[in-house]
């Protein structure tokens, strides 16, 4: 029971203590949610009290089915992008059906969030490999950040995700630019970046969006053109079925799954980094999913867009003091109140307030450090990471990180395709077989050949595998008496691998040449075994150590050779048919 | 030069003994092509005398730009499946819009071999494994065998790539069977195969046509209904530019990506067992593209349909004494002697011989052996195999050549997300470690977890890996003090494994812990010094050997420990930002 709902986990054994914590934690949180649950709503296409509807129903779900305690759920900046990239096409920005495209999205979402959860799929999370993820972050913070553009310099920039774009329009608009917007604008960027050096618990954004507000009041600023966001609906959203029609559910199914699986990765990471500092409950990546994907299809029915458990908010959440879910369940009621009472105060907030703060959040996601660290520690990571950058620039948001995606997958496959190959020699005066492109002092006999192959030995490199070792035979020039394939680094062996060996070692054991292996681990002998290659071998010639197998060829190597000359070894591996006419 | 033309290899040096050899080969192989390439061209569902076309201009390009000296090139059972398959649902087999998109086809696989080969992309094929090869050919193999059931009983069976398709019509028609059609089928086949044991270079289906020609001319046996292939026109193929147009390219280019790859993939593999026989040239996986390419592109101009080399017309060429390309340009020529002098000879040749030599050959592909020996040998394969066999009969051709391909990329990949892992204890007495798990008799002490882990460390198990090795630790139950990582099996660590390690180890220091990593190889060693981590894990703390670290910690352990105590380790990895807002 308590597996399907961790509530349970913590709510029997809830204390007065725990209570401190997490209403100190959710009230800040929700302090924290307004401006930013209106400022994401703005940036994913819908008018800004969609943001707070956003940031209830979800919140409270998810204290019920989620894993993490400390979790703070809610309207995050990249899927808010991701909404606006993904239905902007389907409709205009801010219409109704922009809005019930959008709705019907976040019941997509959850919907297959829950099933990835229920069929245990959340391990897919992890073929998102970090330079893809921080250069599909940065992309799409660069875009985030200017597409806010216009509303910080009071100017129209029509709706783009090309960066290219946008920076014309900016620069073609430039004579329009209004003052006052941009003075409005650049003073609740400062604002927010002095209240975060200063402390970090003061919710800055709240304080620029109070000053704006007043300033805006006072000065009747909407009166010289500062755009504000008007009159804001009061009351809780009432309880509705999203429409659906097999159209929309169609055109939306990309965004829905991308947004499924960013949101889970954005979700997940910071859950992570939170629970190891905690490590009282355990983390489970499905039941997580089911918990977000609660979240969505129960917000869904609440006119909320698309959420996730975000960074910033998680982590003032856990410094506030959450110690469960109840710390959520706390700022969502906050939410509530807002929306029943205060709705009215958010008449005069300026929207260049709303552009600053998403601004300020975004910029800060842009990752010079890493892209710097992987340039000198990973050159070909580095290439990752900027390829998915670019792409997502110039190719958008999903392609972007799809084309990441597969470029890793493809990467793992060519490395395995072309793996690190050694030629090994002794150490002089130790029993240790060494690299001899890094070691020099090592020596090499003419009569044998010791191979280390660093890969699993799999369809893929095994073509590579036997030209290599053929080259590196041929190169002997004649005096090759055994082969040693030191096969510590092989961690598989295939059946068309083991094909290739066996026709591998036939031809060299006809040419007067022994084979033996050292160093297989217990999965590759099992394979040795399995498949009668051993019998091709020896059974004698599989060894630990290099050395032990140098020993053992010094020995009875001769009488090997001898056997060898005078007939050909038998063979209990089947041969296959030909395969060809 | 030579490297573009490799005739140049052997041309300058030919002589009387390498003429010998290739007459003897031409002929033989020559002969069999006259009766392969009918029935082939009747599979592909042209008029039997495109087979011969197709058995001249290509074999002579071969000669010129091929690497293998007795790669037999021309019609072969498999492309010739392909092309009804793919261009059967664009025109009706037979008519002259067929014949027109099967020439252009011709040309189309030329030039993606000739750029295959010109951008050195030959290695593709290596990721074709061997299940998937053998679950293909004997679904095609046996669709093969079926579709020519009609030929060889008489009755009318509506074309399909369904083999339960085609045995529901065959048992619905069974009351119009033609016994005297039926006789002469099953007639060549017991031919066929009893010359076929008695002596390999008896060409068995040159003898089932001749009896077949000589049995229906003699009994008048066309007026009794027996089917037979009437006028074959007479002459050399004239000059033609297929005609092309945008939409028959479209169309055609899914079945040209196959027919490229699977011809090569077919050429290749009988080209290397052969040259694996002989050693005195060298083959180019990427001359053999452009060999083939340029041998179907030439052959587009002279009504071929695709051709690649086919394995038992090697096999025979190779047996009969071929030296060089010469025998092929004998066969070509042969061929063309044929088509001048010879056609009206095959006019009383019946269909059931054409379909008895099509059966024949392809039901020898039909490999129960491979997948006995994996069902025995490696289970994961044999439902690879398994798996392509059964989605080739029910999906179709093409459809099941590419999920056996990305099955197999798919199984790289979980593989590597899912590796095998060994927590290792010293054999008594030694200086080994070996996995618990294999060895009952090893030990392991309280303070010491020895963890071997076998696969690349990258991103997609870099999770997986950080969970077994926490999970292991905790069965330790707070004695643990040293964690080995045992590195040998390791043969790539990228960026998004080294932010996780440095994670991990920070996490373990924390707690206590001391760790070192033994056996690590070259390339990631030059990893763990490029991002740094060395500082984190301490230059001192890297060995080759288990027992090395072992001894290390027994000595300055103690030290180590106290230093973990008083100060964290100072790390010099660069920490990446926060990602996500």
């Amino acid at each position: 029971m308590k597996r399907f709902l961790p509530i349970l986990d913590w709510l029997p054994r809830y204390s007065g203590i725990d209570f401190k914590g997490d209403l100190s934690a959710g009230l800040t949180v929700g302090v924290m949610l307004i401006p930013q649950g209106m400022a994401y709503a703005m940036l994913a296409g819908l008018p800004p009290i969609y943001g707070l509807y956003a940031s209830t129903i979800p919140l409270m779900l998810y204290a019920i089915f989620g894993t993490s305690r400390q979790l703070a759920v809610g309207p995050v900046a990249m899927v808010a992008l991701l909404i606006v990239t993904g239905v902007g096409h389907m409709a205009e920005p801010g219409s109704e059906t922009f809005i019930g495209l959008a709705i019907l999205l976040a019941l997509m979402v959850g919907v297959i969030q829950l099933s990835l959860g229920v069929f245990r799929l959340g391990f897919l999370v992890n073929f998102l490999s970090h330079p893809v993820i921080s250069g599909f972050t940065s992309a799409a913070a660069l875009i985030i950040g200017l597409s806010q553009l216009k509303h910080l310099l009071g100017i129209e920039i029509p709706r783009s995700n090309f960066i290219h774009e946008i920076l014309i329009s900016a620069v073609q608009s430039i004579d329009q630019l209004h003052l006052p917007t941009l003075g409005i604008g650049v003073g609740g960027i400062v604002v927010i970046l002095i209240l975060k050096r200063l402390n970090r618990s003061i919710p800055g954004p709240l304080v620029a969006v109070v000053l704006g507000v007043l300033l805006v009041y006072g000065f009747a600023l909407q009166e010289v053109g500062v755009k504000i966001v008007q009159e804001v609906p009061q009351g809780f959203p009432k309880f509705t079925i999203p429409a659906v029609s097999s159209d929309s559910l169609t055109s939306l199914l990309p965004i829905a799954i991308t947004i499924a699986l960013v949101g889970f990765m954005e979700s997940i990471a910071v859950a992570k980094a939170i629970q190891a500092k905690h490590k009282n409950y355990q983390l489970d990546a499905n039941q997580e999913l089911i918990g977000l994907g609660m979240a969505n299809i129960g917000g869904a029915f609440f006119k909320a867009f698309p959420t996730t458990g975000g960074f910033s908010r998680t982590a003032v959440n856990d410094q506030a003091g959450a110690k469960t879910g109840m710390a959520s369940i706390i700022s969502a009621v906050l939410i509530v109140l807002t929306l029943l009472f205060l709705t009215p105060l958010f008449y005069y907030l300026p929207q260049a307030i709303l552009a600053s703060i998403i601004m300020v959040a975004v910029f800060g996601l842009i990752d010079f450090k890493e892209a710097k660290h992987l340039w000198k520690a990973d050159r070909t990571d580095f290439y990752m990471l900027l390829t998915t950058f670019i792409a997502t620039l110039t190719l958008g948001i999903e392609l972007g990180i799809g084309i990441g995606v597969i470029l890793s997958l493809a990467m793992v496959i060519y490395r395995s395709a072309y793996p690190h190959i050694a030629s090994l020699g002794k150490v002089p005066g130790t029993q240790y077989y060494r690299n001899v492109e890094r070691f020099p002092q090592v020596e090499q006999r003419p009569d044998i050949l010791v191979m280390r192959f660093d890969a699993p030995l799999f369809f893929a490199n095994a073509d590579y595998f036997k030209q290599k070792l053929q080259l590196m035979a041929q190169e002997k020039e004649g005096e090759l008496r055994l082969i040693i394939l030191n096969a510590e680094a092989i961690n598989n062996l295939d059946s068309s691998a083991v094909h290739m060996l066996q026709d591998c070692i036939q031809e060299f054991q006809q040419n007067g040449i022994v084979f033996y292996i050292t160093g297989a681990i217990g999965p590759v002998r099992d394979v040795l075994y399995k498949s009668g290659l051993i019998n091709q071998i020896g059974k004698d010639n599989l060894f630990m150590h290099v050395h032990h197998a140098v020993a053992h060829f010094d020995n009875v190597g001769d009488e090997q050779l001898e056997l060898l000359k005078h007939h050909a070894v038998q063979t209990n591996v089947d041969q296959p048919g030909n395969l060809w006419d």
